[in-house]
């Protein structure tokens, strides 16, 4: 049986390296694993308690059913002062609240991350996962999947070219898999 | 001379405590200090690159200019999945951008939080600390401005009532005064 | 089948809320889960690489074959300075080293802690998560178990009083025992 | 007048390439720095209340002086699990206690930290001024010290002999004597 994950990226440019590195993930899931890309933050109005009151907005509303529909979740992150990207946080803001128990809640999630720099994201995805133990998802553990020097690892048409990552993003989408599996609900 | 502070609430709820409690600090501000709200968080877009290279968007614009302008910056933060919110760490990813050099940098900051539960907010806190490193901004050290149980705190027209509360918030802004002073630039 | 669980306590204090919280969770396991503490921490020196490069120290040989003979790993650790314990902090050190493969890798792992505050070392326990995304030791999700004010909850001879504690902590213990169940390696 | 920094490095490692770090910073202090190291750290014993209870242990006796009687301290980590080591975290919450008030508050203080890999300790430098949020020490803001691939960076008598990581520690050195200078107490 397969597992679905919702992909989302947490950059809206064109040109991300995380949005790339979501669609290599899309292209390299192993049998067993479909990355389905759930692509609009950008419609996702910023969090407001007061708006929510009145119903979840319809981006919104399409956000939390990608992630209740899903298996499991996979997210790619950028790194923005040391943190977990504004755009990113509050779609997490939105899916981590009711009506509905959070949609967020025991779904097996795998987080990535690319940068230019050398630390690859890395203390964003550890910021991330902070914000995972509150909502009680369960985070595949180390090794990370750290993408340093970003630009030397994808081609101008935003493929990921180098062997050496493609192969780590492989290794890590094998490992979410029996991760998902293992923690199926049921 | 006075020290004026751009005041932040990272919440957009009318009735938020987080509001609440930099309406107090306006009005708890020692001789010296001057605590004006920057109230258009509402506005400012999700951050987008591609956006970004078109221009800031006018509430970006504000936002950068309200802080460059001060000599001080005030933070007052709920917290949302143990992290900062989405939309105030949005406002800080804008911030801290080019074309100028990020208006954040060495701008003497201090930060606090109201929060229903025991935590007093201190996760978030703790995190977005962790963004002031990035952008060299020179944060208040402890002790922190910790409000807990803010529903027994404020009345119900938003007004900061217990008066434990208001002292600490008084001491705080004193300290805050002191340490603008300090790093005041020049 | 019984899952064992390896039991370490990050306080040397006799009179520790935290050791105490450890024998209480022995206690408290349910059926099908058994907690040996390992009661040592006070012997393992400082880490320090040229002592390790001549061979392990005794105590630490027996912390890591008691790590290593479990199926998985229950801590308690008080929070200091907003951060895990030196105390406990050199032991998860030395047992994340060779020879051996870290006898941390795959460990399923909960994580309590109690102190006479309103935080419940929520700060320490986000710390010690940290450095097991490092170790790929996978970390039970939330809700975690904060013991705040726990001066209220135990009694003068050191033993769980507070009945709703009680149950939470064997609440604890239950996902935990699903927990390792579920990730036995094998 | 002499700003005197008190210097820890957090690894009991003879050949380190922190203990190395600290030693060139002694060698590159600026005019108006010294850096007198504190070179006892294996001796301090680990924390214990009960112990601490009957009288401070003369290295921790030894080491509280230290830090009381510099204008301010430098310390250099490595990260062992992405976090402070257990070694220098010990001494960090012994320094940190009472009879007298903790030597830590309000002693200007800087962070260094080399690794041999990628991130330079990055996680560690983090984690370290998270504590020091707790003690109350204003920590120098960003742009950290964080010397990533340290094999090649320093000669194998421990010299630090890369040219660009030489300039990076003398700035850094100045920008922490005049973070000393304007935080000087009284």
């Amino acid at each position: 049986m397969t597992i679905r994950a919702c992909g989302l990226a947490g950059s809206l440019r064109r040109g991300s390296y995380n949005r790339a590195l979501l669609r290599a993930a899309v292209a390299l899931a192993p049998a067993g694993l479909e990355v389905v890309v759930f692509d609009r933050l950008a419609d996702v109005p910023l969090y407001n308690a007061d708006v929510e009151a009145t119903g979840d907005p319809e981006p919104v509303v399409a956000l939390k059913a990608a992630i209740r529909e899903a298996d499991a979740l996979l997210i790619v992150t950028p790194e923005y002062n040391y943190g977990v990207p504004g755009v990113l946080k509050n779609a997490v803001d939105w899916a981590s609240r009711p009506p509905d128990r959070s949609v967020l809640a025991h779904k097996p999630t795998a987080i990535m991350g690319a940068s230019p720099g050398r630390t690859g994201t890395a203390r964003a995805q550890l910021a991330l996962r902070q914000s995972f133990v509150f909502t009680q998802t369960p985070v595949l553990p180390g090794p990370e999947m750290l993408v340093a020097e970003a630009h030397r690892k994808f081609g101008d048409d935003g493929s990921l070219t180098d062997e050496r990552t493609r192969q780590s993003v492989t290794e890590l989408l094998q490992r979410f898999l029996a991760w998902a599996e293992r923690l199926r609900i049921g």
